[in-house]
């Protein structure tokens, strides 16, 4: 039997194994309109998703809360979390969207200043041009650092989180700066902070991550049951996805140009990285006729599976021709990069013209 | 020779022979127009104080920051840091009084809400009663759970800052929660940030403290210290002030309701008090008459030491008259125990006026 998602269900079986995930396949059927990124297994698993598919059902009030971080450039890996905002954004979810300027100074020693700066030209405005409206009123983006509601919740989560705590689950010292060690107080707070009662009290929130960030969810849901008696939080949800690889293998990096493409690339730096990026075709057109190619090795076909957001049976049909050998990989990549080139073209327009939204979004 | 502060100067040798606080008497001469706190050796020694003489001298800007736990009631133990708020008022300081509710729930699990009464009711009210006018445009009271600019700066200190360094200063282990390891930043980011551009820049600022304070002073001049390139820092001076004993021996404190006369006492309460204390009188008259009474182990005496604001000279008298045996402590008592009926009786009628100020304070 074909599969043409196959390979995202191996992955990531740790997590579902040892730490409570569930597939997401399991689910998939009570979505009441499941994205293209859930019907492909890009979303491979949840905790207590059950509530928040209930929740759209009956129509009753949700959040999702996913940061940004403010360091580097915006690449197109980066798009799949805008896919799934919008989608949620359909589905009648309250967004937040923190920006992690708090964190981007301990970890990266970004300062406040630089970090809108970034967060304005680079993410906020990237996130408008790939057609999430950020000044909607169901949607908030803001800075931790100018949020008190988050500071203030943080330090009182804090009251009963300590060091050796944090130090099992991120190996901190005690030579870990304190900015450093208290940066996930902040994200716990960023997450919970929409059931406070000042914003609508408690509802199901859903947080999409990718599997590196299972632990910080974790540490999450024990903090708001121990704060479940004082606020009455809900434990929050949780989504997982795969990573669309870097074009030059291993993971997309904003440090390593040629591993993304990014969303300040040129039509024509974007078309050259897929024109160069590795396929999963054989050494000869002959070999690749009787063998067929190897999507699932395939730069080309992950670029697809990832970003051609339409029907499944148009991605299905390519998975199947470059399997039976009937497509070629000069086809099929002249059809990606021309598919790719004409995004970027449309993106570049979209995002200059995003700009002055994106000022106001902090300007508040 | 007789020396009617001498007890005072006796105590806290250790922070100024091993610690680097110097002798207050070392620059009292150099002071425009000395406190009678300075004057009686209350205010003992300093760090720096040197460049606070020089800016008051000179009309500089100049900043003095000292805090307020909003935690049980406010005692008469507590005057004297409104007695030295009056005196930096007339000299032209601006003055940041932050209100330690971050602190409050971290060490006594008072939640923010309860501490914005108690500051209103108890301190900002007791505050403005004795004469601290709180609505000048150079004094500013804050909550540090409102102030963004504090808490954002405790962050970007708290980046030079880390566990092993506060375990030292403080005790902390592995299980101290994480708010109460954030708490001394906190208070550093209320001490330096009057010199953060956004409120003028750097200039001197001074910290008066109890003795048990000078390694949180320390802590904050060698923060101060690591961000002197990005901020321009100058580190804060201190001054170091005794502590009036409680009326029952050891320390006044808030909870022993009889070892300390409250802000909140009826003037008759406030009396009984007095008239219940232990002097420093002889077993019969006439053994008074003879050795006379030993005033540094009186607590009436240092009552009026603490309290008796007006001239010293009537304060000499007293001590000199109490020493060769010509006043008797009935009388003594008699007088104080007036003194302070007196005092309550106008105290608790400007604490009842106070009010409405105190609220409109935090309400900004
Ligand atoms: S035909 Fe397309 S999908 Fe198949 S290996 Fe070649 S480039 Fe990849
Ligand atoms: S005479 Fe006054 S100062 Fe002297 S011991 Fe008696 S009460 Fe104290």
């Amino acid at each position: 039997m074909i599969d043409p998602w196959g390979s995202a269900k191996l992955e990531y079986q740790d997590l579902i194994e040892n730490f409570g995930v569930r597939p997401f396949s399991e689910v998939l059927d009570e979505v009441p309109e499941p994205s293209w990124l859930m019907r492909r297994g890009i979303i491979f698993g949840h905790r207590d998703y059950e509530r928040i598919i209930s929740a759209m059902k009956k129509g009753e009030d949700f959040a999702v809360v996913t940061g940004m971080m403010p360091s580097g450039r915006m690449h197109i890996g980066h798009k799949m979390i805008v896919d799934q905002l919008r989608w949620y954004d359909r589905m009648g979810a309250e967004i937040f969207i923190p920006i992690a300027d708090m964190e981007a100074y301990s970890a990266r020693g970004v300062d406040f200043e630089d970090s809108r700066r970034i967060a304005i030209e680079e993410y906020i405005a990237g996130y408008i041009a790939l057609g999430l409206d950020l000044e909607k009123d169901n949607i908030h983006v803001y800075l931790q650092s100018e949020n008190l509601m988050v500071e203030d919740l943080a330090y009182v989560l804090a009251g009963k989180v300590n060091f050796n705590e944090l130090r099992a689950i991120y190996g901190f010292t005690g030579s870990t700066s304190m900015a450093h060690m208290y940066a996930p107080i902040i994200q716990v707070s960023d997450i919970l902070h929409p059931q406070l009662d000042e914003l609508g009290g408690p509802r199901p929130v859903i947080v999409p991550v990718g599997p590196d960030q299972d632990p910080h969810i974790r540490l999450t849901r024990d903090i708001a049951a121990r704060f479940r008696d004082r606020y009455g939080f809900i434990l929050p949800s949780s989504t997982y996805h795969r990573f669309m690889g870097g074009l030059t293998g291993g993971k997309m990096s904003s440090n390593r140009p040629k591993s993304a493409i990014f969303l300040s690339d040129t039509p024509e730096e974007a078309e050259a990285k897929i024109r160069n990026a590795k396929t999963g075709g054989r050494e000869t057109l002959k070999e690749q006729r009787e063998l067929g190619g190897v999507p699932e090795e395939c730069i080309i076909y992950e670029t697809l599976l990832y970003h051609m957001s339409g029907s499944d049976s148009r991605l299905e049909e390519i998975y199947e021709s470059c399997r039976n050998g009937t497509l070629m990989c000069g086809e099929c990549k002249n059809n990606t990069a021309e598919f790719i080139r004409k995004f970027f073209e449309e993106l570049s327009v979209k995002r200059e013209k995003a700009l002055p939204a994106a000022r106001r979004i902090l300007e508040g």
